[in-house]
């Protein structure tokens, strides 16, 4: 149970009335379970966990774990305060969570200096009945990673890696060679996988793995096994497919891939907004393109 | 009932262990309610209302109401999604908020276009039991505020204005030149306050008039009486003490100066992190200077 | 001979095929010197100085110089190193300014600290037979002003005072509240002229000013006779203008409305490209506006 | 004659005084030219080309061209006019450059549209005898590098490649995606070197070069042999030395590293300030790491 290899933050289906749609979402389980991939993450960015409330979070985690028995199953319980991280960890744990991933805070962000994260991830780490994974994600919170702080957090011994999602390979770089070989980053930025894992990452949380697993997970077998030329090849065919379902139309634009790829996307939840009808037509050239490289 | 005038964004006290401290929140309302103050702003950013859950703060509301009959009550609703806040700003209401701040969603920062958020604010609006007043605030956002949105929500029969943080007097500018004249456009950062009244804010929602009301309230005052030399001065007195309470030590800051006059600031909640011991001194003779420039 | 009032810096007009046309640039001299205005500024931005070689500087200079017998002429000499920047002031002054008007060195930024800011105007100014005024632009240099260096370089009896063309009305109270009296700090953004006059601004050094220069100074009459009222509906007519011959169009939006204003603009020089044709049309009703809020 | 390799940037070195220092420069150049470099170019943001005047600049080239017969002499014309980087480049080319580097205009950043930096690079590229590479480096201009320029350029039969200075490890593999292979990618950006040849980059044109040229050079022939493993040890080793004398203390801890690797780094120009004197042992053992790792 460890970042190597390929996890799906997985999305959340809702009806068009915005209204939790766990049905879809457990069929996406049972599709997603039959590839090998390293885990799963629910109540991630792609999972509008910002978007959920307590209750729905919760029957989306039992869901999950109910569904995916034996499986590595993170559950993103970032809050803003550290008492309500900490409170919504101990419900995941109880819930069925193997780890959680948690958020930085950002909502004070002039505040959120390296020792105020450093003792907000100790706080909730110290609460955690189950490891804790790290999660960075500047696109979304306007904060960057403070460098030595992985560092920092790797002595405790809950903490047991990072998601990194900005798509700084030199940032990358620095956190691999920081800590040691027990703590995991993984790379949340599918353009930038490949190389993610050349300079050192254990894998990826990237949310093309719910629409396109197969290439996803190619890639790093491809990786895996030295193969640098096709390992390459992959990611110029997933780049495109993943800039459109995250940079170009975000979560929006995933549901709409899911759905191509004969899962549920559904409906995102409001204030994100649908994606505009020509993304199917613009999704599915590269949804193809993926499948085909790995093939 | 309106926001013409001071109003403070109540601060809200915590207790060593990070517990509610509603018997400081109530003693502080006591103390301010003897204050010519416009009215009152719960659960906005001074008050961490993102690191407080629905029943502190529905309790904080209550208490607000309770303590302040009369007064015009403003309450901070804002929550990522449109029906959470559709929700607690219905809950609010109930709870005898006279109106709601609404703060922009910006988990999703790259997906809040203007009509992203044009659909958001309509729908609370249209959900709200009372007026709505529109809050941009992108130190904590990181979000900007997109032009012509207030004027586009002006039109909807329950927008009633907005509370612009940004301290952009040229957007200030723009915007009360964008909205009819029943649209109330209150600065939300101290140092500009009085520049923004010149290019025609109504008031003021500043954090300063926690601790520092009386000369908060003369610079409103010399400025309605057309005394700008005054009003400058004002200006230039309120500056250092509010910079320290928000660019330099935010809200641990605020707490300490509310202590240096009287009220009961009480502890931030983490991952806040308290002003260090030295904030004390510097705050002292900056709120002197603040309170004496109004005598 | 001061920032006391306002002064436009003067665009550089082009022929066709880039070459300087110096002809045009002397026929707007002599238009513009039948205005009340402080001085004039020669080699600003937006007289493309950054596209001028040293020849065409000091032409421009001269021209200036003679048309404009007994009247403030300010000289932009900002290079990138300090003995290119000392070299071209010493040649500046020999061709009759008055004084100069020297913008921060910004190609290296994470280098230019406040210190070796300090140090740069310092050698500038000791190497200087005329007053320096100094300038910060970070819309061109993205470089913002550190706080207090203004008020460090005003103790060198050569430095006069400040350009702050960012728009940002804290920094300009922050400025005015940090200098001795004596040190002139002019704003050099027009939509927040009349608020910056408010907090202490000495005039303005505004691109609309060699369009519009009526309403500009008109703004500025009104408010030294106590008139707000009159000075904010003028700043009012002005920003759409201002706005549209900067951030909308930039300096070849500048050149159309002078055009329309009865001076020759002539073409930009490349890489900057011309305003499409469509801008006429924005602009014509704007410089009306504008005319029509000072008669 | 190409950029596939390693290509230091090289150091201008000054006096004391901050005059040219010739002789310096051409002892470098002797000792360089002991090692496997692809190339050398003269007069990059290393060279301190922003704060030299136009003869410097050529006798920079002459003396390179003298003392490199035969080696690859890329040069830095990159002026913020379009008309004053095609003279140089005319004047590098007669000086004996093989080709030259122009970097992205950027004074008028709001304005360098894709479409006016198209045009700019396409008459400099009409007017030059040479091959043209495009040079972007968003740290010192302040300009993103626009989607699809590259792929526009590189029609052109004299734009030959491009130096990639942001560290943008996505930006690089789409560059390298939109381009044919004759149009070379160079990355400009030490701490992802290895990464970036891992996407495509043709070779590497890094400060760190000039004091640290065998790992370096090693490096890249580790990834041309496909020790991943080796090159990754490499690039670790390489990433401390690089960020020192570029993120940490720029030029001037440069030049304090080419002292310490036996050449002579000299004096930087002010603006630019000395590093700090503790800089040096700073710098002393991340020199002997790198080194250490090559052998």
């Amino acid at each position: 149970m460890s970042l190597r290899g390929v996890i799906p933050p997985l999305a959340t289906p809702f009806r068009a009335d915005g209204a939790l749609d766990l049905v879809s979402f457990e069929a996406n389980l049972e599709s997603l379970a039959a590839h090998d991939l390293a885990g799963f993450l629910v109540l991630g960015s792609n999972g509008e966990a910002a978007s959920l409330d307590e209750e729905e979070k919760l029957a989306l985690v039992a869901a999950s774990r109910r569904l995916l028995p034996g499986r590595f199953l993170l559950v993103g319980t970032g809050m803003e305060s550290t008492r309500g991280t900490a409170a919504l960890t101990r419900k995941a744990a109880d819930a069925g969570a193997d780890a959680v991933l948690v958020l930085t805070p950002s909502y004070y962000k002039p505040r959120m200096t390296a020792e105020a994260l450093r003792l907000h991830f100790e706080a909730v780490a110290d609460a955690s009945p189950v490891p804790v994974y790290l999660y960075s994600v500047p696109a979304f919170t306007g904060l960057p990673w403070p460098p030595g702080l992985a560092a920092a957090l790797a002595a405790h011994p809950r903490v047991a890696g990072m998601k990194e999602s900005s798509g700084d390979i030199a940032l990358m770089g620095r956190l691999v060679a920081s800590v040691p070989a027990s703590f995991q980053v993984a790379c949340g930025n599918a353009p930038v996988f490949y190389p993610a894992l050349c300079v050192g990452a254990a894998g990826g949380v990237l949310a093309v793995a719910n629409c396109a697993p197969r290439p996803t997970i190619a890639l790093h077998r491809a990786f895996l096994a030295g193969d640098h030329a096709r390992a390459r090849l992959l990611q110029q065919a997933l780049t495109p497919l993943a800039a459109a379902v995250t940079a170009n139309y975000g979560v929006a634009g995933l549901k709409l891939a899911m759905d191509l790829a004969g899962l549920r996307g559904g409906h995102v939840r409001s204030p994100l907004l649908a994606a505009p009808p020509a993304a199917l037509d613009e999704l599915r050239p590269l949804l193809e393109r993926a499948n085909q490289a790995a093939s």
